[in-house]
């Protein structure tokens, strides 16, 4: 970084944050403040400066802050990051002579030293050389001002000076042309910069095959403006859509995951690619690429964004079975490997060997996929279960995806163990799905997201939380009652600032496969009938929360999160407020959807922003009731069949 | 490393040790077992095979081990190294075929899968491929083996094979011929392995020039054979030696640090830099090099070995103050700028300027003087106020001395702010002072000694405890009773595993300055009276504290310290046991000179290797009595007068 021709001179370490060792990025949204701490010291009793220096990579230009001092030789620095893409930043620090000179000169003069002539003398060269650096500068003003002090020291009596040499306005022109010839400068630490929407955003999936909720009806794109409609109703802004590709024929499954497919059974979508084609084309019964490219429109028009699902499954069917047999793993038969769990066969897929011979062209392919419908207007994709495929592979396709249109959001489908779920936030997947999922009770949700939003992975790792998949319908969910749904949408939509739900949560529909945490009648193997405006549907109260979490920036962010104390094991409290405390939201949930409960809450006031001893207002958003609270410590009652929860805003 | 021309299959990382993300290396000693952890795992549902390599850097032979899997995909290794110098090691990994297909085969053999043929072929190929290895490698009899395996699949029904393809026998060879073509090694960290004597020393200091204890005589090299005839009693195996060079005399210090010297003052011998030389030179008044090189002859003769002190301290007369005045800081009326800290001024010594245009050839010339003394026969190096030189110089230094000779050791001697002491140890010191010289209460002692012995620090800094130093009198010490000097030595030599002490301790010497923490008539500026035999000396109580150090194997190690609880805050217990537990020790030590205490003792039993609910021995190794304990609560009475600590072995 400083090609200067010296070693170094200042210990610059112990970042923080820092993910291992800094060979990941963090991640921040356009704009939003970054606070890093690092060790800076050096070796004698020097003043020291530092500055926090940030550029995009492989631009030129470094935007630099700063840092301050702060105790046992740890320096903060803060930055934000104007434009999207990757970033990186450094720090660097170097002993200030001027301002080292100026401590001991003033003490010198105070005590009378004889050498005050000869150190004045040593002040109005340092003063003279930052002149110089101004005019090479092209700051001619500032230099003319710092080399008048200069002439000034060699003329007037030194003790006349102190009060100049001292001034603020003295110092800001030395420390903007600072001589920082020996200077270090740390090694960099990188940054991806993403647009809002990657730690904001409200998900709606359902399939397009089934948006008219017809079983008798194949459903195409041209179908889908009501469910977009009503998705924008219910506030989200952002529509998934499972793979829209020509299904495999062969060993299509049928209704509820069999092995054999009657005619007119549609197949699960995840199985990709049939005689119309692979992950280029379009299923043939949801209409062509213009349908397509026009219900993206549609979407836009709306201010939705349509989110395609990247699953790399190939059918035997997929053109690349013919055209790249060598993609996938050949059997000593001469045959292609299915997917299997032994004993479970999956014949319906083939798995693909990213570590084959051809793995570049492979890749390459790939990544060109996506690129495929980056160019149709797609700019978020879900990806489907990408813990099967190398972390190196991901790695590589979002960089460079990134590099043609830092805007593409990727969603990471991973449930499985802990350490792949972060690598794969580590190596730049957007969002991540979690187990909120199966946190249900006051204890693990507590932990969990304080584990998410209060440690180091808040810095790599943004979790959607999402009550429901087509995949997971969770036990406690099953033949459950709308409060229960109900709440379970809230936690998710106020714990974290992202999540999304599966089209029929807002019809509250709870019928398993028996034993299983899974839907009846899955709609990925069958077209499902369903009125979408049937009674007892909660959309109303969905689009509440949603428009709660659109209105209130508190809800904007992710890493704002503190929990309160409630006495009863079934309600959680819990706050996010933004660094200003213009926006704070309090939430006081019962995770019991069948009883009414009470309780006391006892409020970490400061971290809601409020000083003890005041009175505050909470006002209710979803129901509207108003209350007035005084101190820490309230009383909240609860119940199931009427207020559930309370989403508050609290005004001091 | 691995030169595979494939992408990462593996994700490793979050390595512990690790310091600095691996920037900086940890410390053994040759043959000290190294344990490791690092997370391991790839994608989709595979069989891991893991192998922790290392070597010496520069070499290109890997030695291996294999690595365990624990849970969480975290996984252990185990290493240790057979030769002095710089090591690296790394984790390479990989997906392994083999094991994947036996688990598979297995299950489907039991299930009775039709595709058991086919597979069968599969194993037979992934065999073949191993005998093909073992071929390649050599090992014919290995490839036959395993190429007759390959053949019985091929031949007998796999019911019959199962016993055979699950033997351990089988799974050790095809380890020993994995395939590992789409194995990841992970990025390298590197160990600096020392001599025993880097963990484990007992350093006297004595100034070379008061050997005789005159204070009307200059002692020489050749005086100095009973002062290390007396170390060697008491059981010291280093002695070092503050710098032994030409003093100056221009400034020199008087008698108790004043600005004036009269005739016959000897002058500070950290004033480096005369008439007769710099710091390849020896002060005429000690001898020549010869006594010097005969000197260090006779102390290798008695097992023991001398440390010099590097002290890059250049009095104005120095040598380099003519030769070199662009190495100091020049003034503007061209004088050459001494040491200040305004308002204090040293005129006696002249910072060098580390960073001046002829740097290169500085360091050069300091690293130089280094070799140079190595070369007369000085493996130990006290190295002088290294905070006050730049950290890059010193990592340098002691890679360039290591690089000739590894078996160098370099002792910090940095009393600075606690960051600045932890990076002197990552870069390479061997060993450092501490804070241990003013840690006086049980609290604070057992705060430091975990902070030291039980984290992160443990890895690359050894701290070294020394109860005293010429420049180091501390205020508890001061005129104190015989009683508390030994306390404090059984607290220096048996928390650590190396401690020292400066000559006069053992006569237990208290007289101040007044108001300061340092001796009066201090020896760093005059020729000192001092009987080595004086009546109420020490010397049989630190002979005794340095044969039990010797013969138990316990207290030569470093990070084995725990301590246990006693009931009385004047009392501190802690113990050290070697992995094994063939040596344990417990110290019960009284932090009351003054006063006889007595106590409850609980004893972490699991931390002295013992079972709860059995008794065992305890045996004084300092008086000689022995108790029989039984489980954890035991009464200890101790008394200043005359057993005020117990060092007990304990004996299951």
């Amino acid at each position: 970084m400083s090609a200067a021709a010296h070693a170094p001179t200042v210990v610059i370490e112990n970042f923080y944050p820092c993910i291992e060792g800094g060979r990941h990025p963090i991640k921040r949204i356009v704009h939003e403040p970054l606070d890093l701490w690092c060790d800076i010291f050096t070796d004698g009793h020097v003043v020291m400066s530092a500055r926090l220096k940030w550029r995009l990579i492989g631009t030129r230009r470094w935007f630099e802050s700063v840092m301050t001092p702060l105790e046992n030789d740890r320096w903060q620095g803060q930055c934000s990051f104007e434009a999207l893409g990757r970033w990186e930043y450094a720090v660097e620090a170097w002993a200030d002579s001027f301002r080292g000179w100026k401590k001991t000169f003033v003490i010198r003069v105070k005590a009378g030293d004889p050498d005050v002539p000869v150190e004045a003398q040593e002040g109005a060269r340092l003063l003279r050389e930052g002149g110089q650096r101004a005019r090479s500068a092209g700051a001619t003003e500032s230099a003319v001002q710092i080399e008048e002090v200069a002439e000034l020291l060699t003329k007037l009596p030194p003790e006349a000076l102190l009060d100049l040499l001292q001034s603020d306005y003295l110092q800001a022109l030395m420390d903007t042309y600072a001589d920082r010839s020996l200077s270090t400068t740390s090694e960099s630490l990188r940054v991806i910069v993403e647009r809002p929407r990657a730690r904001f955003s409200s998900w709606y999936e359902f399939f397009p095959r089934g948006a008219e909720g017809r079983s008798d009806k194949h459903s195409t794109f041209r179908d889908c403006l009501p469910r977009l409609d009503d998705a924008k109703a219910m506030g989200f802004d952002t529509i998934y859509f499972p793979p829209i590709h020509p299904i495999g024929i062969t060993a299509r499954k049928g209704k509820n995951n069999t092995l054999i497919a009657y005619d007119g059974d549609v197949g699960s979508p995840w199985a990709i690619g049939g005689p119309a084609g692979g992950h280029r084309e379009i299923e043939p019964q949801l209409g062509t690429m213009d349908d397509f490219v026009w219900l993206v429109g549609e979407a836009k028009a709306r201010g939705l964004e349509i989110a395609l699902d990247f699953a790399i499954n190939c059918s035997p069917d997929h053109p690349y079975v013919k055209d790249h047999p060598d993609w996938f793993y050949q059997r000593p038969d001469g045959s292609i490997r299915y997917a299997e769990n032994p004993p479970k066969k999956y014949q319906d897929i083939y798995p693909i060997n990213f570590h084959c011979a051809d793995w570049k062209n492979l890749w390459r392919e790939l990544i060109d996929v996506v690129l495929f419908w980056v160019d149709k207007g797609v700019k978020i994709f879900r990806v489907d279960n990408p813990h099967t495929k190398p972390v190196s592979f991901w790695e590589e396709l979002i960089s460079t995806v990134h590099r043609k249109d830092p805007e593409i959001i990727f969603l990471a489908e991973a449930f499985t163990k802990p350490k792949m779920m972060q690598v794969l936030g580590k190596i730049g997947f957007t969002q991540s799905y979690t187990y909120f999922t199966w946190r249900e009770d006051k204890a693990g949700l507590t932990e969990y997201a304080k584990e998410l939003m209060q440690g180091d992975m808040r810095f790599y790792y943004r979790g959607n939380f999402w009550p429901n998949t087509p995949d997971i319908h969770p036990f406690y969910l099953q033949n459950a009652p709308a409060s229960l749904f109900k709440l379970r949408a809230a936690l998710a939509a106020t714990l974290s600032s992202t999540w999304g739900m599966y089209a029929g949560y807002e019809l509250c529909e709870n019928k398993p496969l028996p034993g299983k945490e899974e839907y009846l009648d899955s709609e990925k193997f069958e077209l499902k009938a369903r009125d979408y405006n049937a009674p007892g549907n909660i959309k109303g109260f969905i689009g509440r929360l949603n428009s709660i979490r659109r209105d209130h920036p508190a809800l904007h962010l992710y890493d704002n999160l503190s929990f309160h104390t409630a006495d009863n094991d079934q309600v959680i409290c819990y706050s996010k407020i933004t660094p200003d405390n213009s926006s704070r939201i309090l939430c006081v949930i019962s995770l019991d959807g069948h009883h009414p409960v009470s309780t006391m809450v006892h409020l970490d006031l400061a971290a809601l922003g409020l000083e003890a001893g005041k009175s505050f207002r909470v006002i209710d958003l979803m129901y509207g009731s108003i209350y007035t609270w005084h101190g820490a410590d309230n009383f909240v009652s609860l119940n199931p069949s009427a207020t559930a929860l309370h989403i508050f805003k609290v005004e001091a």
